[in-house]
């Protein structure tokens, strides 16, 4: 149970809405749930303030419609991450409401009471057109997470005047998010620019010496912007929940 | 000029405790400034919040002391990172009241006026004692940087009641910058524990098959624990201004 | 002929059910067999106390069936892992009595003679879901060679109270198998909580700077908990021998 | 407190040899010890049979000297692994005494109780004559840990008969550590030749494409033999741990 | 036009068989000849030994024909290794006379005069049956380079009486190419007990930690049998090349 | 706009033949231009002399036909480079006047006034006939950028003869761009035998430890031929554009 | 002998200044000269326009001195470059009017006719300070190779406005090397700025995920800027050789 | 004991020189030596035609002296590689007669009857000076194995001409041993000039992206000349026993 719904079902046991009996056996639920190829951690949404995400990939398609309706059960709603197309339309179809985010490979059903609103906004920033459904993946998640979302989109160092011309935007956003393949450099020129957290994702968009993402990974790891922290390539969703976690703070 | 001079400046300037043309005089100083073998940026401090932090490897003596005179003589104090102990002795000579912490490698003039200081405080998590030199270096910069500090040292997971004795520690931190060599674990465990932002500081403690800290910087990256966020090996200083970035947000 | 059924024959002998004549005929079957593209090792029953098992992978199916019925021929079952689906499917028919395991891509024909059970238990632990087919081929491997099972899934340390809440399971085990892909943290976390053999088997779940696995093998052979000893990638079947090895000690 | 040490304490309060006061306070010390630059795991002791074994390795002479005194007043002794020739000397004298085994880069103090010994004994094979450093690692940590150690050197496959000239010895261990650098071959012989649990460990032994061990660390966790377990580069300490947790199994 | 064959035609005009013009007419065919996508090297034959062997890959099937065609029409046969299954059977279908082993991938149409032939032979050994394209890649070439072969397979380490049991044959070759994936130990072994040349040949045959056939690359390079060589993974063909150099030296 | 057309424009108002307005007009499109997935340069026809050129890998075919009409519609012409088979036609379909190569991966539509050409010409050598695509990347990319190219196909150094026959070509060239995989060696004797400009382009042709291309990167950043320049793996747009920055200079 | 010298020659034979005999003999020295432990190329001033420059690493102060001996007799200077302290001194010392830089770590005895000047000059921009003793031996040998120099330092991305500032310098240069470690990302914006030739030096300015220049390597290779071409990592000389190239073309 | 020794002694049996007692004393030395840390190969002379050569790293001076004792005993000769300078200086005081050659770092004791004398000679060639320590080791060992030797030093393809020019003595030799760092393409060159076996050994002379060696490795094993083999980085010995067991073949 999500932090937002316990406070509101303490409130409500203490103005008399809710009987202390009726409150105890909703908070009475497992922490973990098994079934056997799984071991749910439905005590996530009230420790960390969202449920168990599920990571899609290699996972059955039988085995994500279960593990997604046992999270959806509690109420919290419940993201899917990087679910194949067939496996995405099955699980859409599995847990009515759902939407399937193609670009993204993302399945969301949101939860019955919205997330708490974080102030401020998260700013996505993409390098090119192709790092779009990583910053996809982050946007949906970041949203998921109760974020505001803003975007830039193809503003890579290439032509340096497309990022400075956007300075407003950067300096009104509370966290960026920075998505860039090949030689990632645009990571540096933001953090150069905002004092704001910084985080970087490398994508995988390149060929040959980029080696799968590790050439914006590195240029990230070794950014001449001091204070700029970096994520799995590719991993647009964990570049939200960091957000989410300053959002929150 | 940091951010909070100018603000000041500019309220005695409402007040009419300073003239016009004194501030503007004072405002009046180059942005950058070219010194042959540096370029500095002064601008940095009203753009960032803090002066341009000096990365000691690789620059002679010399060099090191001019450049930091320079920013020192705009009176927002100045911090030199990864300085070899016979360059620390010079400098701290050099700049009057300069601090030189031999652990961390690093040498600090305070500035005249204290940096604003950040609500909450930043916990510094160690894995073992022989992360220590890299925690001390992103204490000392998140210091300079305005940042309360507090640390848990040696509680690497090999004894997980360690880590699981300090929740009240964990749960009390705005931040918590982990730092780990070796298997780099401690990360996902804390990343777990907690809702606040996670920065892990891969080290290059450890032999063999660490790599020089690859090892650890892999394991943090490749996190269970969603939304943690990763720095260079041996980074404390960029996680203390990554953290720094959250905690001035 | 595996230890259990030469020693077996020996006792025959000795108390007169078996004539010497008889014994030695069986007795003196080649200890390698020369099948043009194998070279089949039927010793290591007797030197090792299991048959030799076949590798799946880049044996065509012809060959896959031929290998597999001359070491079946001997009674002592015969193991084939990592087989695809389609020559599995040919080997099971050819084999009569064999057990396809679909999630393992094992082919499993028991013995005549039922191997001796080693006293104790393996226990199989896996971080999540998708590492769940490296950890069935440890299981059915471990079944195998003599060895009773008994599971945790999804115990990663994201949540480190899952793993913590089963204490029990833990220490009841003789020898443990940790299974994980991406950090491969639950490794050293098992590791110290525990004084009997951990074998920790990396899986290539993950993506980007998992590179196929490399991230948690980095983790487990950099573990911070002393004494914890590691396989290949995806090496479930070679994680059951090195527990079988003991369990038989 | 050691398991044998706490199995004596209770078996001497239930004789009435000791009191029931004198052993409560004896059971009271704190589990965990902090002293600033650590945290001291007493109670590993217990749970794992062994103390902390501590890591020297970038920790200060002061560091090792004050960490390891506090686990000397637990009358279990302590070993310090990794101890640089300074350190060594300084350590020895320090606590009264200690062994400094140069070659293994150890210090060594025995507990007042001896460990209890396990049944069987450990051998150590080395391929080179320059693995001996790791050997020795390995077989000061067993003994430590109450193993009977045994050893081959200098037996590598360049030469087979070397080794296959001492099949008894490898038939009489209980558990066999393989010590190797450069192609790390030997491990997979021995492997294929026993039924016995087998510990590889690649040293750093060669030059150019051994890359510091590496080379020698793939072949062994790529060994054709099944069931070949690996721990770290030079990591001779753990591979005596590992096989200490499967005599005391 | 190959060594034998020009010998030949010197031959014939010494005794008057041929006339002084004709082999002019013969010799003065052009050294390289430029079809637009290629630049064959026809005096490669007189200068090595052999004709310019073709590498498919990459060559769409109609380059493929074209090439092997021109090569083919001066007389001394053509080697068109790693060819695809369907351009193998356009190309077979295309030189009359060719033979194309599906194994081995190669197609081969062997010369009018048949090449000289090499004493002694070369003794082609396996460690396992995944290892027999590579295997058939070396034979099918020797043969084309006019060498004698034989074959030991699936004779790996793990069982190492089934190669000590081939002493005969390992000392009658002449040269011998160890073909090996997984540890790659066999060359260090068979290195380790003949005194011929020992040519090793890494296979990519294996997975997770022997990227791709680069555990057994190291392990090669780093035999403790001095004197063993190396070529590239897979590279069957380039060791029988490095046969046929020694044979015919 | 690109600079001859400026340059074109600014003419024709200096003599009256356009009025200013009408210019100013030309001249007052947007320098970007943001169509929701892109952001497009169009400023960088007249910073660089060539309009944006679109990286066709990872966008979708309706996001390459949207942007290269956007860019096409300013009479630049436009260039796309590694477009799928399906996305080239599609796309060709769309730009009426486009030409598809189906070998370099390319559609490339003329600008209505011709590129101003530049003097001398670049001449694009190949080691093999497997380099062909990446060379035929680079003289596409080349003769958009009004560079007159000329070609030496398949003249590695295993037949050394054949790149020393063909001097006369290697001096008259203005710039030579080297394409090898493999060994990459063609690069290192290029650079040795002429004085002008020599790019190297590294290509994934190989196999084993080629490691995709990495082997001839290595090889030419290495290059005992001083001078000698590299771009990326496989990247023959790459090394036109470097050429023609060197002769349009 | 240089071309200038050599034209020069040609010229004085023309016009009777010099006799047919004369000229012939300084022409007839040997192109190669072989000292035992050398092989030196003068024919290399000739076909490439400059002296053999000798590589000082691994090789003898005695070696250096010779070998720079032989060069320097033909009269057109000589170039030593990565001269450890002590061999430049004694270097300096023995090749009388040699000037040593201890930065770029060079010796240099200018010719005794100068280089013919190339039109234009090479712009030499660093990221940082710590870049600098790659740039002095960019610098040092530019200028021995005939070109003008000109310099911008220390205007890394982390404050973009730093290289903005500086448009008319980049603007005037005819080719421009960019000397960067960390993230390299400087190459990338200037590339998007300019349009001539661009050279990318990484630097193994950085620690940790640097890996001694890497990071920058890759960053560069996988510039987003199209036609940026790079050089080894450090090799300041070989960009200088390249610029060289383009200079003289 | 060797075998021409071993020959000799049964020709003296045959002729009665020799009893039959005293031949068999001397047959009957122990075919392996142990001595505490080392298990001395003696009969490794006898199989394979030369002592076990021993390896100098890693070893302390004492254990070299021992070592290399108890084998100059047997009268075969020793020779020591990768020996320090100071343990070389006590070894050649401890074995009478005993070469130190600085340059290769070996020490040699001649054995008291020559070693039969090989048919042909084997020639080295480097690519540069800096290669001559690796060539040197190469050389010292091909002579303690019987070889006469020849040499071409310095000359790289950066200058092709200087290799072309010596095609003479390329003619000439037998087996020929190419020694070459940075871009190690000499490999190439030579492999597709000869037809007898070039044996290809790569050295760590470079720096950057030549990763000690690795560039030239990889280069190597990728050679577009057909049937050159490579041992490992440095292994100027390894590479001398290739030639002697084809040069004795």
């Amino acid at each position: 149970m999500r932090r937002e719904r316990v406070r509101d079902l303490l409130a409500r046991v203490a103005d008399g809405a809710v009987t202390v009996d009726s409150a105890l056996s909703s908070l009475a639920q497992e922490p973990t749930e098994s079934i056997g190829f799984a071991t749910i951690d439905h005590h996530r949404a009230l420790r960390q303030g969202f449920p168990e995400v599920v990571y899609g990939a290699g996972k059955t398609t039988e085995q994500l419609i279960e593990i997604s309706r046992r999270i959806a059960d509690r109420g919290d709603g419940v993201l899917v991450t990087r679910v194949a197309p067939d496996a995405a339309q099955a699980l859409a179809d599995a847990l009515r409401g759902a939407e399937h985010n193609a670009i993204a490979r993302t399945v969301f059903l949101r939860p019955t009471t919205p997330a708490a609103a974080a102030r401020g906004s998260v700013l996505i920033v993409t390098a090119g057109t192709s790092d779009l459904p990583v910053a996809e993946e982050a946007a949906v998640s970041a949203d998921a997470l109760g974020c505001v979302t803003a975007r830039l989109t193809d503003v890579g160092v290439a032509g340096i005047h497309r990022i400075l011309a956007r300075r407003t935007e950067l300096d009104a956003a509370s966290v960026i998010i920075v998505v860039a393949g090949m030689d990632g450099a645009l990571a540096s020129v933001v953090g150069g620019l905002v004092r704001v957290p910084v985080i970087a994702v490398p994508t995988s968009v390149g060929y040959g010496a980029s080696f799968g993402g590790v050439a914006a990974l590195l240029t990230m790891l070794n950014s001449c912007a001091a204070g700029v922290t970096v994520v799995n390539i590719d991993n647009g969703f964990g570049a939200a929940v960091a957000a989410a976690r300053i959002m929150h703070g």
